[in-house]
Parts: C-alpha cells; sequence; structure tokens
C-alpha cells in the first residue's frame, strides 16, 4: 500500500480547507466580527497540511482502490476535524463533539444541527456552515482534481467520492471531467443567487441559501428555516433543490447537445414520476390544512423536493402533517436523489436497478431455464454491479439498524425520533420527525450519540464503503 | 399451465381442512358448546372441495414451479376464507373481515388479534383459533404430502410454502420427507404438552399452547398471554419456542445421527449467538425494572425467544421496557428464526449469507481481480443464490414500505404503532408496540387496513413471491 501518497493526498486537502477558510474570514471581516477563530483554523490547517505534504512527498503516485478509499476517508475525517475549529475557537459552539457534528453535518450535505437558536450565530460562521455543504456536495477531492489534478489513477479517487452504483469519467482526462463537474456546478449556484436576489433577498442570504440548495445541504440562517421567506423564494429553492438532485451527467450532456441521451435517462424519468406522485398525493392529502389549493401545493412541493433531494430545508413544520405524507416523506429519504448528483439517500438509480432485479427474479422463478438480464439507461447492467447493489442495500439496512440500537442505548426517546433522527442523518437530509422536527435541533442528544450520528452522515454521503474499509484493519496491512 | 391440476390441489386441501375442522367440533360437543358453527363450515368445505375435486380431474399431474406457487396461494387464501367461517356462523367474531385477519393470522402462525377480549371466546372457537397455528406452521400442503403424497414434481409446492432461501429435500421421495418432518413436529408438540401437563396447566390449554408454540404462532387463551402463568411454564414456553425456530432438517440429522453435521450449521450458531446476545443485553437494561436478576432474565428470555421465532407470545408487557429493549426486540422480529422452521422473519440464514456477501464485497473492492466465493453450511452459495437473497430482502423492505403507507392513509395511528403493526404481521409476529402492543389489539384497525395486513401476514409466511406471482396476470396466460 502506498501510505506515503495516501497521506501526501490528505496534506494537500487540509492545505486546500485553508485556502477556503478565507472566504468566511473575509465575510467575517466585512461585518466587523471576530475574525480570529478563522485566522488560527487556517494557521492550524497550514502547518498541519504543509507538514503532511513536505513529510510525505515520494516518487511513487502509483494509487489503486484501496489507496482511493483511505485517501476519501481520511480527507473527509481531517476536513471536518480542523472546519469544526472556527466554531469552537469563537465559542459560538463551545464543545468540540458539537461543533464537529455542526462541521460533519455541514460537508455531508445533511444539514442537521445542535443549534437551538441558529440566529445568534455570527455571520462568519453561518457562512462558513453553509459553505461547507457546496464544498462537500460536489466533493472536495472532486474539487482538488479540478485544480491540480491528478495522476491517471485518481479515477479511484473519485470512484469513492462520487455517489451511485456506477461511476465513469464525462471526458477521457480525470482532471478534464473534475472541472466540467465544478464549472456546471458553479454556474447553476450564481444562476441561483441571481433568481434569488431579484426576489428581494440579500447577498448574503442569497450565497448561504444557495450553498445550501446546490449542497443538498439545507443550513439556513432562520429559526424557521424557509418558512417566513416570499412564496417566489421558496418556489425558486424548491427547483433548485430539484435541479441539484439530478445526475450532472445529463447537464454535461445538454451542453454537448445530447438532449436524445437526457431525454432516455430510466433515472431521471423515474426521478420526476416519483415526485410529481408525491407532491400530488401529499397535496390532497395535507389540503384541509391550508386555506387556499395553491399554497398546500407550494407545501408539498417544497417538502418533496426538500425531502427527496435530502436537502432538508423546510417551507412548513411537516412534523405537524398527517401520519401519509410524514410517512411519504420518509420513505423519501431513503430513496434520495439521482446518482451522480450532489444529493443523499440510497439514489434513484440503485432503486430502480433493485425494482428491475425483482422483475428479472420474478421471470426466473417463472422460466427457471430462461437468461434474464437486468438494463439499466440502454445498457446490460452486469452480475457483478446487481450483486453490489443487493449488497450495498443490504449492508445500508444493517448499518441502519446498528445505529438506531445504538443511540436508543445512550438516548431513550421514542420510537419515532429516534428512527426518524438515524433515517434523517444517515440519508443526509437533516430534520426528521417527532423530537428532530424541522423546528427542534439534534441537542437533546448526548454527547456519544452525537459522534455517532456523525459518522452515520459520514457514511451516508460516502456510500459505506470506504469508510468501513478504512476501519478494517487488514486494510491497512502493508502488502 | 395445468389449471386443472392447480384447482385439482386446492380442492384436495380443501378437503383436508373440512377433516381438521372436526377436531374443533368436538372439542366444543366435549364442552357443551355450540358446534353447529363448526357443522356448517365442514358441510361448505366439503362442497366446495368435491366439486374442485370432482370438477377438475385429469389425467396430466405434470406441474411445474409456476404452478406450485399458484396452488400454494390458493390454497392458503382458500383455507383462510373457509376457516374464517366458524367465528362468523358462531357470532363470537361477527364482521368476516375481523374473522379473516383473526384466521389468516393463525394459519401464518402470526398470532395478531383483533379480539379486545379473547377469554369471552369459547373453547371450540380458542381451540380452532390454536390449531390453526399447528397446521399453518409446518405447512398445510407439506401435511396433504405426508399423508396423500404427490408426483415427482410435488417438490415445486413444498419449495414454495417451505421458508428459507434453499429448500432440498431430506430423501429421495418428497412423500418421505414430509412424513418425517411432520413427524417430528408432531412428537416435539406432544412432548411439550407433557412438560406443561407437569406445570400443572389443564389439558386444553397445554394443547393450546403447544400448537401456538409449535407454529410459532402466538394465540393463547388469557388476555395477558403467558404473563399469569407460574415461571416454570414461562421457561417451558420460552424452550420449545427457540427450538421450534430451529432448521428441522437439524432435527432429522440428530435422527439419523449426523451430530456432527448438527454441530457445523452456521445457521444453529448465529442463531443461538444472537438469543444470547439479545437476552443479555435486555436483562442488564431492565435490571431495574424487576425485583431479582433471575426475574429480569426470565423475562428477557421469554421475550427474545417469542420475538426472535416470531412466536408473540408475552410474560409482561414489553411495551413498557426501554427504547433500547424494545428496539432490539423489533431488529429480532426481522431477523426471525431459521430457514426450515416454523418462524416468520428474514430467517437467519439469509441474514448470515447477506452479510457474507458483505464481506466478500468488501474483499472484491480492496482486490478487483480475485474470485470470492460466497460460502455457507459448507457449500458455495452459487451467484443466482445471491442474486436471489439480495433481491428477497429488497422485495421485502419494498413491501413492507407499501403497506405501511397504504394503512398510514387509513389509519392515521402514530408512526411507532403503524410501524411496529406492519413489522409484527409481515414478519408474523403477532404483538407490536404502542398501540398494538401485547396487552393491546389490532381492533382500531379499519376494514381495509385489516385486510391489507392479513395479506402482509401471507405475503410475510408465504415468502412474497407465490403471492406476488399470482397477482401478476401474465402467469395466468394460457401459454
Amino acid at each position: 500500500m502506498n501510505r506515503k501518497q495516501i497521506f501526501y493526498t490528505v496534506g494537500q486537502i487540509i492545505l486546500i480547507e485553508a485556502a477556503l477558510l478565507f472566504l468566511p474570514l473575509f465575510v467575517a471581516l466585512l461585518y466587523r466580527e471576530n475574525a480570529l477563530p478563522f485566522l488560527v483554523a487556517i494557521g492550524i490547517a497550514l502547518v498541519a497540511g504543509l507538514l503532511l505534504v513536505l513529510g510525505c512527498r515520494g516518487k511513487n503516485r502509483v494509487i489503486y482502490a484501496r489507496e482511493g478509499f483511505l485517501i476519501v476517508t481520511l480527507a473527509w475525517l481531517s476536513l471536518s476535524l480542523i472546519g469544526a475549529l472556527p466554531f469552537v475557537f469563537g465559542k459560538e459552539i463551545p464543545r468540540f463533539t458539537d461543533a464537529f457534528f455542526e462541521t460533519v453535518s455541514g460537508f455531508t450535505t445533511t444539514g442537521a444541527s445542535i443549534l437551538e437558536n441558529v440566529e445568534s450565530l455570527s455571520h462568519g460562521m453561518l457562512f462558513w456552515r453553509s459553505f461547507t455543504h457546496w464544498i462537500g456536495g460536489m466533493g472536495v477531492l472532486v474539487l482538488m482534481m479540478a485544480i491540480i489534478g491528478g495522476s491517471d489513477r485518481s479515477i479511484h479517487i473519485i470512484r469513492a467520492e462520487m455517489p451511485g452504483p456506477i461511476v465513469g469519467k464525462l471526458v477521457p482526462r480525470v482532471k478534464d471531467t473534475a472541472k466540467i463537474l465544478y464549472l456546471i456546478y458553479l454556474a447553476m449556484t450564481v444562476v441561483e443567487i441571481i433568481f434569488l436576489l431579484a426576489g428581494g433577498m440579500n447577498l448574503f442570504e442569497s450565497a448561504v441559501h444557495a450553498f445550501g440548495t446546490a449542497g443538498t445541504g439545507g443550513f439556513g440562517v432562520r429559526a424557521d428555516s424557509m418558512a417566513s421567506y416570499s412564496p417566489y423564494l421558496q418556489w425558486v429553492i424548491a427547483i433548485f433543490m430539484l435541479l441539484f438532485g439530478i445526475n450532472f451527467n445529463l447537464y454535461y450532456l445538454i451542453l454537448i447537445r445530447k438532449f436524445k441521451a437526457v431525454f432516455k435517462s430510466g433515472e431521471l424519468w423515474t426521478y420526476v414520476a416519483i415526485v410529481v406522485f408525491s407532491v400530488a398525493v401529499i397535496t390532497v392529502d395535507i389540503l384541509p390544512r391550508y386555506e387556499a389549493f395553491g399554497e398546500a401545493l407550494r407545501q408539498a412541493s417544497f417538502q418533496v423536493s426538500s425531502i427527496m433531494t435530502t436537502t432538508g430545508f423546510s417551507s412548513t413544520d411537516f412534523n405537524l402533517w398527517p401520519a401519509l405524507s410524514k410517512n411519504i416523506l420518509l420513505v423519501l429519504m431513503f430513496i434520495g436523489g439521482c446518482a451522480g448528483s450532489t444529493a443523499g439517500g440510497l439514489k434513484v438509480s440503485r432503486v430502480v436497478i433493485l425494482f428491475k432485479m425483482i422483475r428479472a427474479e420474478l421471470r426466473r422463478l417463472l422460466h427457471p431455464r430462461s437468461v434474464n438480464s437486468v438494463k439499466f439507461e440502454g445498457r446490460t447492467v452486469d452480475p457483478g454491479t446487481r450483486t453490489s447493489v443487493g449488497t450495498y442495500f443490504a449492508l445500508y439496512m444493517l448499518l441502519f439498524s446498528g445505529v438506531f440500537l445504538f443511540i436508543s442505548l445512550w438516548d431513550p426517546f421514542d420510537f419515532e425520533t429516534n428512527f426518524s433522527a438515524v433515517a434523517a442523518c444517515f440519508n443526509n437530509v437533516g430534520p426528521g420527525f417527532g423530537g428532530v422536527g424541522p423546528l427542534s435541533s439534534y441537542s437533546a442528544y448526548s454527547g456519544i450519540s452525537k459522534v455517532v450520528l456523525s459518522f452515520a452522515m459520514l457514511f451516508g454521503r460516502l456510500e459505506i464503503w470506504p469508510l468501513l474499509l478504512t476501519l478494517s484493519p487488514s486494510v491497512w496491512a502493508k502488502k
């Protein structure tokens, strides 16, 4: 195993974080707030990053799948540990476990918060909190590839960081693929900011909400999330959340004018169909609670868009909705957005493949000797990927049960609260139901549960394998 | 498709049910109760059965997998529809949907009840209710095979009715396999009755509880289930529940003195390990609530044994236990007992195979070019079975979510109640938590939810595929 290259790359990532921390620093200076916490954090990041980069230089830059997984895991852990420092130094989130939870929640684009009063935070901290969504959304290693490139082998890193069952390159060079993805990401974020500004939101809030939307994160600046904003602004956010939940490969295909391929995407249509169906059912279900049909439709659309893309903004306290609507949202949490988007959850493509596997199995039971292939996006899904998808699903549910039991041990809250808390963290959604509803926070959980839930978010964002591999001792063996 | 043979076999099953209904008839006569409901039901079963058998006689007795699935589904539906009649005729459960729920719950060995006061039922009805557990536990088609045999192809029927990912024959002839299974089943039931009699339980209650244990059903005769019985009787039931949750193949191996093979069973050891671990954790968790360690241990053992084997007897109101203990029980509901036993749930063997698939996938990710086989019970699990197990798990969760959403539509009860109700029905457990806890009943659910939950029980008992295939129109096509 190429340990040197692993730590070298992690060092690079920490240096990139140091650079990114200058943005909240400027915001703090702009609003004449205490900039020291950011300065100290930048200092620590620079020292740690330089030590790793200089100490682990080496000629052997070859990496394989194993190194890719380790790099991604260690990079994300380091990012979160250092990213938590400003909150602690600024005493705005004094306890480190709380700050770590908040930062992991930011980078993993979960949006679950331990803050009981988000409005008391300074602008610099609010900006940094939401900016972590933007960084984590498309992936920090993808960002690194876009900036400084990497060897041909670095597709292993992209694969380990990008969500979805099948990850490929858009263009032959990894660096170019990463650049294209980030440019689309940046452009869409800017367009959203413009739309928000047009609705009368100020620049600071527009930027923060665009970060939260783009990364499908969900951190906002108000205690009631998006509820007190105008219907126009809610519609803008609802639509952009949906857009960021779509596979970015499709945007690239649009750019190179391959509209037919976009039109044929099974994942896209399934995604749209699930959204439309859920919005329709929920609108009818909540209609008696709202004054007009238009309002019920907007509330249903916003929440479906927010939960399915695992963003977690809310335009109303959906915790008070009838059971059917709440339970639909719960199921959407698990489905999540499209592969290759910034959304969390199982991903629509996996759900589609699982459905097709069920159909193939039905055929196999009826005609035991027939050959049953599963097709997805025009290509046959090879048996290896089929087993992978099935195995991933089992692992997903297993880890879910484990975390659920573990936090019940330390925090014996009611079933709805604990179950939805784990679902909301693991799927990178943010708010759940009951005690962790959209108007509540995760502050009631014990320190140990917060750490475990933080890891649940990382497991969800990195799709389990990288973290699990890092935790198994055999991976670290020399040979 | 051989429709004639399908209906012919279903007719045979109905005739067997007519014969079995004589037992509760005798019980009713013995206690000088109204025997008329049973007589009328027997009459209807005889007419229906004879019409089918005489009308569908044919020379072509060949059946394939497809026919096997259809026979099992239709047989179980007919059994339940006719089995519900005595309750309705006797006006002891006047509404047919309620009686259907109760009967399906009996045959599928779920043990979920809509009765608010079970103690008001007559002896004949109580006997029939519990006897359906015993019939459904080992399978009524297996019983038919044991009595009248079948063609060489009838292994398709056994496969469709017996739970577990891999079903084979113990001995070359299907009839002999079925006979051996039923003889072991009968012998163990008799032994349990003797143990219960020795503890001072009367013959009627001993028989009823032995039926409930053997089938891992859970219908009793008292409102507090097993709570008011002596510790000795509770231990007897706890141990026998565990015994009936073990693969019956292992008992056969003991009978032919192949002890080594029993000792090597991975499924058995995993089953034992899960039970021991769960009992240990729950005992510690509930210790403060009970006077002595011995009592806590007994309560923990009884509930773990009852829930893991999906029986559903209770010796205390575990709905009042702390969150951790309740949530462990919830996870056990999904794991269930061993394949080839009378227990429900996913089955330990599937969980073990899923675990091994995860390990194989981990290895594959680290060494993409290596060959990773999955071994179970000393044999390599072929890729087809691996995909099947993964697909089954996905289908399981999918159906679970569907039923959960559907009943939320009609009965917007709290999350814990609806979630655990579906879990308890689908896994054939019986009692859940919240509004469907061990001291409550399913009577609060609407008629439509009761029908859907009844089908959830059938889906769980028959392991989804047979019922799903029967519901798809293409199966019924002539070709």
